[in-house]
């Protein structure tokens, strides 16, 4: 499956008293992490959310493994991969890495959502073909 | 085992474009209501922290999972309970309610730790017997 | 003019390596304080934005002043008051108390919008006479 | 003086409801960009806080001018300069650009300072004249 790679350059402000990456902030890269893993194949989330009438992929269960701190002024690499698809749904593995240290590892199951038909609330929308294709590589 | 509680009102700032919670806010929260349940047995975390000379109790292996979305103006409450001790860890749960709809749960394992010795770094210590027994109630 | 109060315990995760408030958090506090604000008049913001057809009221102009700092496990109270009202705009003053203590003073210059007629884009509208007059008393 | 450059390419997780960033995050890059502007005369702030013995340079005033809001998927170029110095203090000004638009601007006054000699809270220093000098060119 195709792999995407974005740096992240660790703020002042991203970390705790602890002098130590706030660890919501690493879900918050995540996050980002997936969009451009999107982006990385052609589909930015605003094509992606007006192309196919979906308001996003929210989550549905995450998990974040956390092996070894990182501080401010640190630069982290965040790999990313589409681990496979369900109906509506897909999962995500993230690999943040400090040099070649596996610092933090998060996992992510999404679900792709469109409004539901009254207006008020979500409803899952099956994954289109085409979306599913462009990661197969 | 002692059950802690704790109110959230969601702001316009912890929600995102499809009008919902953007879920690192989830895990901030979390945060601070394990925090809370230190406190709602009277161990302040600045106490905590100046008392037995550990810098925190930073996140091991965190997962969320989020079963209906909350949007701005919707209060909810966070039942917090520690679920177990290891030797330097402890395993938190957090079940967050709308009303009496169960939202979101988040698990927690997290380590008790100091910093090292050379002055650079964190390391594990044990958890304190007086700190297990506040708990097991 | 109405004053509203709103109590805020700083997280852990609201401060920096030094040890104090990342100032952001202020801003994000200050906003909610505002939403509050109409809150505390019977004006709930989601009840705002359906019942006007606005959007929001964006910030157009904000400052803050910060005079001492504070840290994790400080209460605090904001008081915020609306100073006064112009076409579609109004202004906000928020004063953060630690105990007694003037902490942080925010100013806010904020417009009332709706979406543009083309769909894409926001939009002035005039602040309808009867939200003006729930704050003058 | 001395500018220096940041892009920032905007997150769904940066933006509200109303589908524009909250302005807080504007804070936060504006922080970084601070810290980026030291970087780029090669005066890293981890280096300035063990080299001068300080613990950062909190933000004394600063203020927010919103002129055009930004959306998720954005990218955004942040100009910075420091536009004085005090005694102990510094001014800094920040334009955040969208193409050639002028989107935000941002406007700080931040003093230098290191823990106070009783351990408990901080004092501002002076400004190292080599500080001075490495942003006077």
């Amino acid at each position: 499956m195709h792999i995407s790679r974005r740096n992240v350059l660790i703020e002042w402000g991203d970390c705790d008293p602890a002098g130590i990456v706030f660890y919501p902030r690493y879900f918050a890269w995540f996050d980002a992490s997936t969009a451009n893993h999107f982006a990385s194949v052609g589909l930015l989330k605003p094509e992606l959310i007006a192309r196919y009438g979906v308001v996003g992929f929210p989550m549905v269960d995450t998990q974040g493994k956390f092996y070894t701190p990182s501080k401010f002024g640190d630069e982290v690499t965040i790999e990313t991969t589409i681990t496979g698809f369900g109906k509506s749904s897909f999962d995500v593995h993230h690999r943040l890495l400090r040099g070649d240290k596996l610092a933090v590892e998060g996992y992510e199951k999404r679900v792709l959502v469109k409004r539901a038909d009254d207006g008020d609330g979500i409803k899952s929308v099956q994954v289109p073909e085409e979306i599913r294709t462009l990661f197969q590589r």
